[in-house]
This record gives structure tokens, C-alpha cells and sequence, in this order.
């Protein structure tokens, strides 16, 4: 029986170019991650149900990829890399030095409704420091997002920058209990989406009807001075600590925008957030992260302060597409040994092997065809050189060398013919 | 609630160390596999569940992880490469140029309980040629295997070859109809860990009372030419061919064993066999394939011959990790920038910051803490140097650099020590 030899939506399989292209990028991300000396790890995949549900409210655990084993144990797709890394550093917490600074590149997977820039399996890049209260976290986490950026060649960014501590403050002063402050920092939240009419008339839908000032109170001023003044009353005690960081060691201010209306929806969030958006394409935020004070409680009875920040990687592939951006990719020269001439197929083989000997990326053709066919496929697979060896060439006992690109060709000896390629 | 920190057995959490450990050993493997210009795809987890049931036979349907997504679609987890590669070229038939030569790195999963060597999330690495039917797709996977090895620091290996022609000719001569031949050759698969009794009395048990003498027969002699010469009636010229390469190339041939009882457990092998072996750990084959010649024909009407090797990673680890087997790891050196001194703490983050931005892999100890505390820090992170500034160094505009494995400690001016870490 013969089958449809499909993949699911929200899937995707990479080509080669794909997958250059994609760990060209990995690799940018890595190379900023460990300038910082964070250390690499990877979690599993198939995951025990009962750590990965719960972590994420009712939304996360709709869609969640969960199911039962053989051996009847429920297990789950990772929804994300944060809880994942609460779970590593819960299981490893004797073995690790703290603090532990981390940073993790895999897939995850979310059983949405596929749609543009919503997939079902996709990477997540994120870095944690776990085990300091020290807001120079914040300021490391903001060096990196600063640098992953120039590094891909997407300067054009705000980061934008609020505090838990603030928000909480407002919202207390705004009579808002505790138990309340998260839904209505969801709602928030959305202003990106509905706006501030949006957003007034969810929050009194939601029985919330003194907030309008709030709401306004929350849009930042021209200027960040003015931003911080109007709010002088309140906790902000971080936030000009932090800008004071961003000022003194001459941080691009043109980047970093003090908002007092971000609110990310998470509710572990504990003190500083950041949101990044490209200025260049709106597919909201293409990075965002903050600190949370107590991921592990769900796990151990350790008091862990950390801070984080995930990279959406997919969203700034669609960023550096749109901007068609192509980054220097270093690589070998590729030659293939064609095979045309069946009486000097042995002394083409034999060419290959000795190229390939001396460290040459060589491929041979296989199967003697038609030197147009060879060329052809040479070109397709953008193969810089091609090395002919016909009759003339086994009687001479020498290789003929042709440039693809400049279709320039020399006849040369074996051991010059390898001078010429490395 | 409180939830066990646990992972499910046989899958497995990567430290750091492991993480980097193994990134070499996939980048020697890639190394090797980009030199003979073969191309890197990913293909997707989330799989549809028909797109792989089915391929394996009644036991690698068992051991796939299926189930039911919210869209109540089948779906499953890879249970290898071969078959989710048969489904791209078959998807990308038209964008394709052949032969196409394609490896790939990544997680599989088998539904097995975990045992020693047996784990349920583990990586496959496999090279595979598509739409050629040439014999030097034979030879040049030799060479691929042979270089492989060469690479790990792993020459001690035994590669086994044989044909599956070879073996139909015998079973043929032997009265097993074609129909029986893949039964009896999975049971003469079962020679290393039963033995020739043992298969003989399994193959009694299922019916097959005249085979004593083939499987005498499949015993390879102490010189292959003996072994060929007593199979010269049976179909031996691929095997003939092969070695002529073999021998006219100088692949090394200590290496290389032509071995009749070699049978493969799959089903779908046509040609040529291989099978690697240690000869320092006794983990069973450590790398094996073959040719197929028509693995697409499940998904498209095309005739496409192909072959393919995999690489059993976690058993080569296995084989490493007994032989203690060190690779030079190619590493930045780490500096950190202590953080001991109130009054200096701004001082040493601008030489942090001032560090970073030359391009130095630093990071800064966060909150100031008893020096003895940060050197023992360093310590456990494996860090190269660190970078002492107090009140002292602040007066004087200087910076301490300490070495951490000789103890030497200069005294320094800013851009000095850049010259010096870089």
C-alpha cells in the first residue's frame, strides 16, 4: 500500500540550504551565549506528563502534546525550555555551581491551530542565570540581547524594559489586590493587540472600572526622564538603577526604551521584564524573558532567584528573510571527479581518491554519463570546481581543472592540482 | 503541589560537558560526511503515524511512541532516519537533483524498556546516497566508514561485508523460496549472540532441517580469497568488484572482512552489506547499512536505488568512553572578573564591560562575596583567568590578571591585558 508521504502543518522539513542557513544562525547565537560563559545543555524530549502540565495555566496545558506510553505512564512534548531547565536544575541542584549560567537551543511544540508564524514544532533559544539576586543579571541579559542582534546584523530594535515591582505598585495603589494583579496584567498585556480602548473595556468587562488612569498613567513619555518623574511615587527604585548601568558603560540608549505598560503575561515573573520588536517587521516580540524569583519551588525546597530571556528564533528568521540579510558563510571548496570516458574511469576514481586523502571535500560521479548531464548536476549542487579526466588526461597522466564560475581551465599534475584546491 | 523533579528512564538530561563532549564527536562525523559533499536535511518529530507504522515490521511497531494529537490525527515519533528520509526525497521528488547525498543528526525514539545500551531517546547519524546505482556508492561508504573511524581515534574496527545477492544465490541453491528467505535470514542474523547451534536449532524450529551445511558454509575463512573461492558458484562479482577497489586504492584492508554469514535483520536490503565492529568493547555492531533499491516505493512510483549507512552513536560513545579517549577541544579561554571590593564593584564592571567588547569570553561575579568564595568559583568552572580589581588596582587605574592554573598574577593597564587574553 502505497501512503501520501506527508508531514503534518506546523512541521517542516529543512533542506540543505535550510539547514545552513538556520545553523549559520544557531552558531551567531551560541558564539554571543558563550562570550558570556554560559554553558550549553539538553533536556529530553519525551518528557514525564506531571512536569511539564500545570506550569503553564489552563491555555498551556490545552496545548501541550501529551500522551500515554505503553507502559500506560502519561509523557509530554515540551511546551517550552524554561520549565524543562526548573526541572534540570531541580534534579541536578548538588552537582551544579551556582550561579548557574545556561543556555539551550531545541525543538518544542505546541498543538496549535497552524498559521502563519504559529507552528507546531519549532526551536526556542534560551539563557537563564539561576542562583543571583544581583541586578547585574538585568544588565548582562541586556548586553546579550544587544549583541545577538548586531551580531545578525538587525540593529534596528527596541528593547523594551518595565518592572513587576512597578506594575504591582501601581496596581496596589490602584487598589488591585495581589490575588488579582496577574489577570489584570494578562489584559495589559494585550495593548500591543487591542489598544488602550481595548484594553479599558476588557478590564471593566472583567469588573475592574477605575483603571482608565492607570492605563494611561502606563504609556511612556516622550522622554524616559519624564517617564521615570511621573512615576517617581512608586517602585522604580530597579528600573533607574538598571538605566543608571545602561548610561555609565555607554550602552546604546537608542535601543532601550523604558515602558511602563509592558506586562508580559507569564505569572512568574518577579522583578525586571524585556520585550525586543524589531523596527523593521511587525511580528510582535522576537525576544522576551525577565526575572522570576522561585521557578524551582514547583520542583524543590530551594530558594533559586533567576532571570531569563528566550529568543524567538522563528520569528527572527522571518525578520532576516523580509530583509533578505545573507550572512558570510564559511565553507570548502566543493569538487566532484567526473566520469565520462569508461576507459578512464579507474584513473578518475583513483583522482578522487586522492584528493579526498589530502583533504580535499571531493565527491566522484558515479555513474559514467554525458559530460553535460555531469556539469549540469555540478552546477545544481553549486560545486566550485570540476576535475575531467578523459583519455588525454590518463595518457598524461595529469587532471584538467575547470572553475565553474569563471569556466577557466587548466590541465595540472596530481600534486599541483591540490595546491589549487586547498 | 510539589512535583519529582525525575526524567523518564532512558532519556536522558546533557551537562554542559557532555553537551560539548559530544558537539565534537557530531562535528567530526559532519566533518567527514560534508567532505564527500554530502548534504545535511532535518526532517520533523511530530510525525504522521502512517507515514511510519508499518515500515518496520510487527516489532518496530510496537516499540514506535504513537498517539492520538487534539485533532485526534495519528501521529508518532521517528523510530529511525531511514524512513523519514525515504518520505522527503518522495515529498521534494521534483526540487531534488540525483543522486542526492544527504546525512542527518538526530533524536529517534523506541518505545523499549531501557536497559544497559538500550535507551528510548537517543541520536542516529546516518549518510545515505539516493538514485544511483553504481558500485562506487559501495566504495565510497567504505571510505566514509574507514575515515569516520579514523577521525573518533577509533582504527581498531572490523568492517564487515557481505551481499544479500550472494546470500539469495545460496538460499536458492539451499531450496528456501524467496518467500522464506527473509525469515531464515533474520534468524542467521542471530550468529553473534547464539552461535552456529543455536541457529541451526532455531532454524530447525521453524521448519528449515537442511541447512547445517549453509551455515557452515557462511563461515568466512582465514584468507577471504579462500572464502571467495569456495562460493566462486555462487553470486559473488559485486563482492569480486568491491574488493578490486579495495586493493587497487589501498583502502586498508586489515580492516576490512568479507564475511558470508553477515544478514542484516532488515528487510529491505538488495545488495551489499556492512557491519562494523570494535575490536576494544564488545557493544555489538557500531555502525551498519547497505544497499536498497527501492525504499520510496511506500510513498511515490519512482524507481530509485539507494544505500545508506547509520552510525549507532551512543554505542561509538559507549567504545570512547572505555578507551577514555580525549579530543582536543578548540576553546576561548574564560575569564571572570571578581567582584569582592564595594567600593570597586563599578570599577570591575566597566572592566567587564571593557573586556566583553574586545571580544574576550568574560563573564563578572554578581554579587560581591568573600574572594575566596569567587576563586573557588572559577575553580568549578573551569575559568582561565580572572581579573582582580580592588581598591588598589581602582587607584591606580590597573587591573590584576591572575593565571588560574599556574597562580602567576600581573599587574596590568586595560588595554595590556586585552593583548594578553585574546
Amino acid at each position: 500500500m502505497q501512503i501520501e508521504p506527508t508531514i503534518l502543518k506546523g512541521t517542516r522539513d529543512f533542506t540543505p540550504k535550510e539547514v545552513n542557513k538556520r545553523n549559520l544562525i544557531f552558531s551567531k547565537l551560541k558564539k554571543v551565549f558563550e562570550k558570556y560563559n554560559f554553558d550549553n545543555i539538553e533536556t529530553p524530549i519525551l518528557t514525564p506528563a506531571e512536569t511539564i502540565l500545570g506550569k503553564y495555566g489552563e491555555e498551556g496545558d490545552r496545548l501541550t502534546y501529551s500522551f500515554k506510553d505503553n507502559g500506560d505512564r502519561m509523557v509530554a512534548l515540551p511546551y517550552d525550555l524554561t520549565v524543562p531547565f526548573a526541572r534540570y536544575v531541580s534534579s541536578n541542584f548538588n552537582r551544579l555551581t551556582f550561579p548557574f549560567k545556561r543556555y539551550q537551543i531545541q525543538r518544542v511544540w505546541r498543538a496549535e491551530k497552524p498559521q502563519k508564524g504559529r507552528l507546531r514544532e519549532f526551536y526556542q533559544c534560551d539563557v537563564d542565570i539561576i542562583g543571583s539576586n544581583s541586578l547585574f543579571c538585568e544588565f548582562e541579559m541586556l548586553k546579550i540581547m544587544i549583541d545577538v542582534f548586531q551580531e545578525l546584523r538587525l540593529p534596528n530594535i527596541i528593547i523594551k524594559i518595565n518592572s513587576r515591582k512597578l506594575l504591582n505598585s501601581l496596581l496596589e495603589k490602584f487598589n488591585v489586590s495581589p490575588e488579582q494583579s496577574i489577570g489584570v496584567i494578562r489584559i495589559i498585556d494585550k495593548l500591543d493587540k487591542i489598544g488602550v480602548i481595548g484594553v479599558k473595556e476588557e478590564l471593566r468587562r472583567n469588573g475592574f472600572f477605575e483603571l482608565d488612569s492607570l492605563i494611561d498613567l502606563l504609556q511612556p513619555e516622550k522622554y524616559g526622564e519624564d517617564t521615570l518623574k511621573k512615576l517617581k511615587e512608586f517602585e522604580i527604585k530597579e528600573i533607574v538603577q538598571l538605566f543608571g548601568y545602561i548610561r555609565n558603560l555607554g550602552l546604546d540608549t537608542s535601543k532601550i526604551l523604558f515602558d511602563p505598560s509592558l506586562a508580559r503575561g507569564l505569572d512568574y515573573y518577579t522583578g525586571i521584564i524585556f520585550e525586543v520588536i524589531s523596527k523593521d517587521l511587525n511580528v510582535g516580540s522576537i525576544c522576551g524573558g525577565g526575572r522570576y524569583d522561585n521557578l524551582t519551588k514547583m520542583f524543590i525546597d530551594k530558594h533559586l532567584p533567576g532571570i531569563g530571556v528566550s529568543f524567538g528564533f522563528e520569528r527572527i528568521m522571518l525578520v532576516i528573510e523580509h530583509l533578505e540579510i545573507k550572512y558570510k558563510e564559511e565553507r570548502n571548496k566543493k569538487i566532484i571527479v567526473l566520469n565520462f570516458d569508461p576507459i578512464a574511469t579507474n584513473y578518475a576514481l583513483s583522482a578522487y581518491n586522492y584528493l579526498l586523502e589530502r583533504g580535499v571535500q571531493t565527491e566522484f560521479y558515479f555513474d559514467v554519463d554525458k559530460i553535460s548531464k555531469q556539469l549540469s548536476y555540478a552546477n545544481k549542487k553549486e560545486i566550485d570546481y570540476v576535475v575531467i579526466c578523459g583519455g588525454e588526461e590518463l595518457h598524461s597522466n595529469k587532471l584538467r581543472l575547470k572553475n565553474m564560475q569563471s569556466g577557466y581551465e587548466k590541465v595540472l599534475g596530481w600534486e599541483e592540482i591540490v595546491e589549487n584546491l586547498l
